[in-house]
This record gives C-alpha cells, structure tokens and sequence, in this order.
C-alpha cells in the first residue's frame, strides 16, 4: 500500500533504517480485525496509514498476534521500519496517538534491536478471556465480555483446563490455516498456563498462555469451557476431544468481543 | 408524552395501581442526560417508550437524580405506576432489557410501598468520577473518564476535599436552576462524604455522597479538585471559593463522560 506517491514514481530519498517496536492496545469493535485487507478497515491498515504519514513514507508491520474481527488488545507488539532523518521516535507515538486514540493506542514505542521482529521474536503470547456470570448484562462491560446469564460451574470448567496444558495438536480447536504450498500447517502448540480466575460479581476471566496460537483456538477453547460450565458436557471429555483432532466434536465459538490479546514475552 | 392513543380517546379500562421501583444502569453516551425531553434520546425517554409497550399504558417515571448528557449510572432507581391485570414483574424486567440491554439494563425491579417516589424518598445520593491520570489513553476506559496526562499531585487534591463535607450553600459549584414562581431554588447542600481512591495504574477515583446534589455539582467540584491537582489551585482556597457563592471563583466543569450515579439510598 503506498500512501503518497502512485506506485511507479522513485523512491524518495530516505535516511538510515531503524527497527521500531511499539506496544498497542485497541477497542476492537468497528473493526475487521488486525491484519491489512483490502476494503476493510483494519487496525494494522489504520495504524500503517497513521505511522506512514508522519515518518512520509510507506511502512509495513508486523504483529505479534493476527486478532480477529471484534477482538480486543492491551499489550499488542508491533515492528516496522521507519527510514528518517533525525527520527523522533517520541514526536511519532504522540502523533499517532493524535490521529487514532482512544480507539488505537500506542502505549510505548522506542528503538529495537534490527533483527527484532514482533511475530517471530515472541517467546510467549497470553489472551484473556471475560465471561460475565450474572442474571442481567452490564452496559460497561457488555461489548468486552460474552454475557452468560445461567449459573456456571467454574469448578468444572477449571477442572476441563487442565488437559491443554502441555504440547498438543489443536485440530479440534482450529481453523486450519490454506497454505500457498500446500502443504499440511503444523497445529502442534505449547500452553504453559490456562486458568479461570474468579473477579467477582459474576466476572469469571479466563487467562491462557502458549508460546504461539493457531487461528480461533481461544475462543474455541473458551466455548467449550463454558459447554462445561454449563453441564451439556463433561470435564472428562476434553482430553478426548484434543486427542480426536475433530473441529466437529469440539463447541461453537465464544463470541470475540470477550477476547483480549494481553501481553506478548520477549527475551 | 402519550403513545398508544391520541390525546383525546377514551382511557383504556385499566387494572389496579401498583407503584413500582427499578434499580438501573446506563451507559450515557449518545443520550441526552435522564430527563425525557421533545426531540431528543434520553434515559427516561427510552425506558417510558418500553415500559409503556409492555404494560400497554403509558408511564410517568421518576428518577432519583437527573443525570446530565454523557453522564453514566449504575445504581440509578426509578419509580412509576403500573396499572395491569396480573402484573408479571418479572416479565417486565426481563422483556425492557430484551429491548434496551446492554446499553440501558434494568438490574432488579419489584412492587414498591405506595407512597415511594425515587427521586422523594431518597436519603444519599453517591456518585463516582474517575479520572485517569496516565500519559497514554486506555481504549477501555476512555468513554468513562477523564483522562488527564499531567501528573497530579493527589494528596493536594485529598487535602482540598475536606471543605466540602458538612452543610454548605453551592452556589459556587451549580447551575441555578430557574423556578416558574420567581423565588430563588436553596442550593444549601449538605455532603456527607469526599473523597478520592486510588486505584492503581493511574485511575484516580472521586466518591462523594450527599443527601441530594443540585445541578453540575459534582463535575464543578471534581474541576476544582483537578485544578488543584494540577497546582493552578491551591488546596487552600476552596473554603474561599465555597464561601463566595461565585460560580466565576470555581474551575471548569470536568467532562461529563467521567461521572457515574453510583448508588441511592433509601431508608
């Protein structure tokens, strides 16, 4: 996508290049998710519009977490590269901030290293996940939460986190992914921790974290949690379920509005 | 406002009066305040249209405090008259939320004593302002504070509460209402509680409770305190600024978004 200039003028003359790493946070309602997609509006198409037209040139970025339409973010890590004479990388954040807070934020940006790379330097990814317990909605948390008015039993739906800690092929959990090889996406990934913790008043958050996710896994994890919760299945059944690499005898999707992108480790 | 009929057909046969009390919460924006008003969205105008479809009779509502344009509740109590053969209380609770939530969410509803009157009956009032004190935006609180970036000095804020509690003329602090029989409205108020929290990464919480508030009372102090926060003010002054009755003596309001009624209290 080039901001400025139609696609066959010459290249600006630019200064040295220097990798860029900032963390972002974003309501994601009224938007179709993070990725650039032609037509849409995206939260990398409107942070790319906004960062190219202070630094004046075109830049490409890369996230830590490709979030879907409607999910939220506090702690996304992006990299780009800015080209700039006499950057001034705190005169960009404010900037930015300018044009797209509150509903895209940059919460810190500074220099990286030049082989940092949001997506690939990422040890760990954590999502949490907001269920609202209670007999009525609540209008400041509706459009960050999956409001679910019958009583859960969050002592089942504890006890169903335990069989995805660990190494795992998440095909139940998983839309796999149309590779331009065509070969097979591996869906073989680590979680270290997946937990709910009890907020009170009805505010049950569900807190995971993996070295990487595949595509939907947590909200497909999460539906099937509250499937327990609710008693239309069992604890038990989980460690089946993984084991059977079948989408089918998993359970529909939590809605994304409750899904947050948390916080990404580096070393 | 009448809905079903024109202003001159016949009374519908109509059953019983049973005076009827409703706790509820509301996310103020794209309202213009409580008070049902020609032409315009408003908390009270919505929740009369809805309660009026149910019951099929039209319904004046009264409110325990008349929240401004922008300004949120969560314990906001409303009365009124239903006037229904086998009055199903319940059922109207859920089905005004089914047309309202999330945006406007009745939290419990029930038969009130005859003589109850939501904004009469009324012992405390409590509202919450939240100011947050950080150098960034947050996506999720933004449309419920008033985000300030400058630090501030909190206990000279802390400090400059104290005059406030005890019983006080307020005219510095209100809109004078204008009355349609000439005589001047007392804006002698007497407050009970001041008080800021602090809650962490910055989100500075105002508590103040009175028996009753008069109009832009809360959001003129708050710009005070803030102002005082900032070191524009001193906390010293304020006993001066209360005691001159001059609305040009105090600070600007703070915004509106950052306000909540909190709570009511009933004997």
């Amino acid at each position: 996508m080039t901001l400025f200039e139609p696609a066959d003028a010459p290249a600006p003359s630019l200064g040295p290049v220097t990798r860029v790493r900032a963390t972002v946070a974003y309501d994601g309602r009224g938007f179709s998710g993070f990725a650039p997609n032609v037509g849409v509006r995206t939260v990398g198409g409107v942070l790319a519009e906004a960062i190219g037209k202070v630094l004046g040139h075109q830049v490409d970025i890369t996230c830590a977490g490709r979030t879907d339409a409607g999910v939220h973010a506090w702690g996304q890590v992006i990299s780009f590269d800015a080209r700039s004479e006499a950057l001034d990388l705190d005169g960009l954040a404010r900037r930015v901030n300018k044009m797209l807070a509150p509903t895209v934020v940059v919460r810190d940006l500074g220099e990286a290293a030049d082989d940092f790379d949001a997506r690939f330097s990422a040890r760990s990814r954590r999502y949490r996940y907001l269920v609202l317990n209670r007999p009525v909605p609540d209008p400041f948390l509706a459009h960050m939460s999956w409001h679910v008015p019958q009583p859960l039993d969050l002592a089942a739906m504890q006890l169903a986190c335990d069989p995805f800690i660990g190494e795992h092929d998440f095909a139940a959990f998983c839309r796999r992914p149309k590779r331009s090889d065509g070969e097979e996406a591996s869906l073989v990934r680590r979680v270290t921790e997946a937990t709910w913790i009890d907020e009170g008043d009805g505010r049950l958050r569900f807190e995971i974290e993996a070295q990487a996710f595949c595509h939907q896994m947590v909200r497909s994890i999460v539906g099937l949690l509250v499937a327990v919760g609710h008693g239309k299945r069992r604890a038990g059944e989980v460690r089946g379920v993984i084991a059977s690499g079948d989408r089918n005898r998993a359970a529909p999707l939590a809605p994304g509005q409750g899904l947050m992108l948390w916080e990404v480790g580096y070393d």
